[in-house]
């Protein structure tokens, strides 16, 4: 997403009803300026039924693409069965069909002993209810967040988004929340949990000790800067060493993504709290939960609620999508080998950029480049829309190109939106020679 | 719902995955410990197939019933045309359809000028986005709201909530709100409007300036408290006089839960900002947006989005609902006819009660009974649900019994539901003698 | 002091070093536009010589006049004799000489079993310790300030104080204080600890429960508002109820102000802890105190410090001011008898301005009258500047002329300056009813 | 001081004033358990007639010795003379002679165009008043502050403070503020300003763009770290660039303490707002200002205001002390050539501690010598007491010895209290050996 470069004005001879009543704060829209209609796995099509490939997916919403044929039967069937669609936080069979297929094909698999919390049906609700738990059980007021992190728009979630354009629209100052470098944040001489280490063991450095570390494996927004494993268990053992909570939202790089269900899994820890969104319910639907180590489970009944906490229909599909990608590797599997293919393609545009200095970002399915500049960038995207690929951009400065592909995309589908990715580059490439401003900020 | 009542301990020798799974923060199951399968229109079957009264609604969720055939039956079309489940907020033609629905039946024939934000799904989010655009278009920080107000559990949201239990799980002191008496929060004698104004503008009264007052018709969390129109009137014209902007939040008390669609309509007046979630889908599905005076729309671009923003599904059942129930004031009066019924009823409990101090609450078909104490009002849904009605509490010691009916629900069934509160409220007085705990607090 | 009025602006045509090089932060120079040069009793002299009666006395701070003879003896011969000045919190004879004097004279006299905290010597600083006491006894965050309390302009001082020039320069929104209306802010119908007793003990109300409550017992900035003995009794016995600590600033009302040594002795109340500084150490020097209940110091070493803790000349002076003042009750007697004669001479001033509303204000030596508008109560001040007679404006709006005469003014120079002051007001009475804007806001 | 190490109890069969009636906030008192009774260049005198010498010197309020001669002169003779003693911020001639002498002496000399803002008399206050200012200037909420900053204890103060003794002591979390490491905090290699300008240029690092940066050039309380003077220019160039405001908080470092008045002279730097205090007054008397570019003197008349903004005898004094030593480079010289004396006499320490590891820290008559562990150096002051000498430590664990002598010492006695220090140090090293605790944390 790209709400700081420059924004295609609402046009004024526009007389749909988007330029009469949606508000200006509409963003993708912008990128995209056509109407959709509707979609399949890993393509959309526009009322006029022209298609494209998707390889936004929702930003990471969709990983088992659009209207997943498994899923979208046994939603169908719930519904004609008059299944409850909204229940609160009741008990339904949804629910309980849910939470066993999460502890029999997830949690128990990886040993993994969470209590689960359905808050408000968005990441953010999720974040704020982790962020609020881990005050509670430590009665510190501090949360470590990291450089470039993403963690949701309301206030809670905002203290903990670096990005000054979000931040910037709250009107009032955010606190409760230490700002540390991310991995390689300083280059790659300077050990960032050594900077942590320091400036929370010392008495006299003004950051005061934390209740929690939030953190993202990969940055989705921040621009798909990953941590290394090494990163990630050096960051859990100093937690763990001054008992301080660790807090994996895994709402972007969860489900999947990464080519493990949790984005951490390779490094071998257990985060105290993890959220996951985006992709859990695997229809699109909203739908969030967070996972809490049962020790810590001290919340009072009710004392974060929501009146969207039981999306059922949410329930079926996740239940769906569990029981049909993740009862084994296969899946898993696929994906990893899909990230090689990509990081393949991408290192290859890379090569064939020359001078022009690009750069590979993320892991397994969660990829991108990096441009000179967030116009480059754009010009990239901005061409793939015209070869109907849809693809967004993300980072500080809006200076990565973003594959958030549909995980289930097929092999000849992913080719083809590589192909139109690959010429794209091609083209900015080949101008950014004549247009300076592509490749290097005023 | 009723967080703060002695509260059912998760029974030890319960196996089930709720039990070993979900977390402690649960509520409505507490009080409704069986397991739901389905459900149709004021209608709850449980998975034995016992069937229940639903005079909870889905705390005025699902004004329209359960999976209300209109709505179901345009849902599953779309869902098998394989219509956009989900689209970040890009324009697609499920959310055309819905804007103009919007337009024609509910905004145009009330002459608002209203632009369309759809923030994340759930109505606390919507208020975070009222409360950010009232601090960003004025430029002061403090917003009031009243006490007993109820408006999320999102750190922002959170510091607007009036309730003690729900703030202090925030772990951090929330700010940027001033509380002030609600409409006869301090008695018939005292006019609170007066007391704000004199709070405002006195320089040195210590209130800052705010950038708006944020206000529900009917506070229903609150317990069932209704401002008169005369107050809400008053309300508006005193934040005209100091522009100072007024926010409804209309999430609970909207959707034509009082007998209009929108509960401040009798007063004639215009809020400038105006937040609708809960039965604005008309299906349960999570959707929330924020209407906003067009000349306010001053958002940049993203500066508050949300993955779930574009919940397609919800759109379509919306589109519906509005189309069913508000082409013409059919159904708007219906509610008002029901209301009266029901206040008629609920007057003749009270008549009942003799000594007992019961009171009547709230308006339309958002009434409600004052009891004594929360025991006593606990004891009295305790014993409806013993007879297949479910029934809920609200307020600061939960002692309003609350009647959040569907607004479609037939006379026979109000009636039977009617019948078994009343006989649930006989019982209650009679050992009320006996038992003094329910009369009095210690 | 008259910081929102119409301010004399820096004469562009001055070339003295104030206009050169002091801050436009300044204030009470553009009232009094000379130079200063010494002062003895209840005179202040300009630098030619010119003799002026001070009404106004360092704004409370010189309760035993300029220079008092006593006093200065005793500095004097503790200078020459190369005494400790400075001594950051270390143990002097000074020091003791104090401590032993305030303890035999003030406390123990009135069974107070307080210890003494010597903070920084300002009574900004004091108000802040003694919050951070409160928070730090209780573990609770909220503190309650009243309607036109005054209390300092440090960030933790400003957010209990009232006034909005004041707070709009803090740069932040301050956080942690809830404002309740003070005696009689609501009408003389509306009994204010009512009002705080129903939203503290409303655990919907949105009103933290308070680790404090923090009151002047005359407000002296907010527009010398005193509570009645009835409404301080009933605060008392209010906070003991709720076990919510009662923080009395005496800051300006103290040191015999009204009468006696604490405001607040009529009411036979103990408040948990008292801030003292203002006419502290008599002589017009730095000094500050916080006065903590004896079970309530639970103060780590150094928790609360500064450089600046151990005025040892203020320690000389008061002591020298509390042997010569508080050995019996000679001097608080010769207090309220001079209270009770400005008490006549100011009625006899309301009782001639016939039509004009004029109201006084105020309890014992500090006293003043209400006029109908800010620019009223200037037009006074300035006409007695003229007279060669000192005196200043508080309230809101700046409308209340307030005397606060130091207490041991010769019966002569009182009615001299008083003669002043009543001249002053029969004019402008005579001139207000052709200048409409002195007697109502346009 | 050292308020974090093991503490002296309160000797319970201590019957003294002090142990019955001063809070337990005290802490020097504890240091040197004694009662002071006179004082004279760099001795003390406790009642006894006991002599010290002093190497704390008011914790460097005294740069010009106790009871200066030529200060105390000017001081007798103002207050015999019934000179204005307290004039809250009116015109007086001996604030007139302040800003002349300010002005001739210090300002011109330097090219330097500030305006002179009077706040309350505390460094604390200033800190207060400078960083208001700086948000107002600049619209902005967010200020920089330094790892092992100290600021004052207040709580606009406190925010920018490291001490978490005393952050801890707050009650509140502290808001406003992001911490960022000073010169050399990540080690020689890590180059701090870099790490400044990359988290406040990112636009999505989450540190907001800041109103200003808050320095020392040596941070006295923090363990004597002295910037060097390119990282200081770096630094004052970075602020420049991105339009940031640049406050030197000169309260410890500035009036001569390291060689120049102002600590950052050598760099050539000019910052924005300049906060001085504890030696301003000369004579230990409570008494700060802020210097202001004259172009950011927006204040509004009594925006920042306070009672004791007119300390006329701290007036008297400063003049004098300014005219005394900062006519012409002498002093400042002789401050110069006793700091390298310093400097070799603490490296002749550190050389003969052998496989103890000893550090120099400090600059100018600002030096100190870092140890082991706080018990170490802890055992160094004790002793030191035992034979007169008064110093103290400084530094986030208490672990240096800090040297805060009177700048106008005799070579004599600078090398007497040089010898006490040196037995100590040796003594100490000897004993390290077999007291593991004082060479290593457990």
């Amino acid at each position: 997403m790209n709400p700081l470069a420059a924004v295609s004005d609402i046009d004024d001879s526009d007389t749909s009803i988007f330029a009469r009543k949606e508000s200006n704060v509409q963003t993708y829209a912008r990128s995209f300026p056509v109407v959709f209609g509707k979609a399949q796995g890993a393509h959309l099509y526009d009322v006029d039924g022209k298609k494209y490939i998707d390889f936004l997916a929702g930003a990471g919403t969709l990983n088992y693409g659009h209207n997943n044929p498994e899923l979208k039967k046994k939603l169908l069937e719930y519904i004609e069965a008059d299944g409850i669609a909204h229940g609160l936080d009741m008990h339904t069979d949804a629910k309980e069909q849910f939470l066993e297929a999460l502890d029999e094909l997830i949690l128990k698999p990886r040993k993994l002993d969470y209590m689960v919390q359905f808050t408000g049906p968005t990441g953010a609700n999720a974040v704020e209810a982790a962020m609020k738990l881990a005050r509670k059980v430590t009665g510190r007021h501090n949360i470590i967040s990291f450089t470039n992190g993403f963690h949701g728009v309301t206030m809670g979630a905002l203290s903990a988004t670096g990005n000054g354009h979000h931040r910037g629209g709250a009107g009032l100052p955010l606190s409760g929340v230490t700002r540390m470098p991310f991995a390689n944040y300083l280059g790659e001489d300077v050990d960032t949990i050594d900077v942590l280490e320091k400036m929370v063991t010392d008495p006299s450095s003004g950051v005061d000790m934390p209740a929690a570390v939030i953190f993202e494996a990969v940055q989705g927004e921040g621009g798909l800067n990953a941590a290394s494993m090494d990163w990630i268990k050096k960051l859990a053992a100093f937690c763990k060493r001054h008992d301080i909570l660790l807090i994996s939202d895994d709402i972007q790089a969860g489900c999947g993504r990464t080519g493990t269900f949790f984005s951490w899994e390779p490094a071998g820890i257990t985060p105290d709290i993890v959220t996951l969104s985006k992709s859990l319910s695997g229809y699109g639907l909203p739908f969030a939960i967070v996972l809490i180590s049962s020790e810590l489970d001290i919340w009072k009944p009710g004392e974060h609620n929501g009146t969207f906490r039981g999306n059922n229909h949410a329930f079926v599909t996740a239940t769906a999508a569990l029981k049909t990608y993740w009862k084994d590797d296969t899946f898993a599997k696929s994906v990893r080998e899909k990230g090689e293919y990509i990081t393949k393609r991408l290192e290859a545009i890379i090569a064939k950029a020359g001078a022009i200095e690009l750069k590979l970002k993320g892991r397994g399915m969660m990829q991108g480049i990096e441009c000179p500049t967030g116009e480059f960038a754009s010009e990239v995207t901005s061409r793939c829309f015209k070869e109907n690929l849809i693809i967004e951009t993300a980072g500080p400065n809006d200076e990565v190109v973003k594959c958030l592909i549909p995980l289930i995309i097929d092999q000849e589908t992913l080719e083809e939106g590589l192909d139109i990715l690959e010429r794209a580059f091609a083209e900015v490439v080949q101008i950014a020679g004549r247009k300076k401003h592509l490749v290097s900020v005023a």
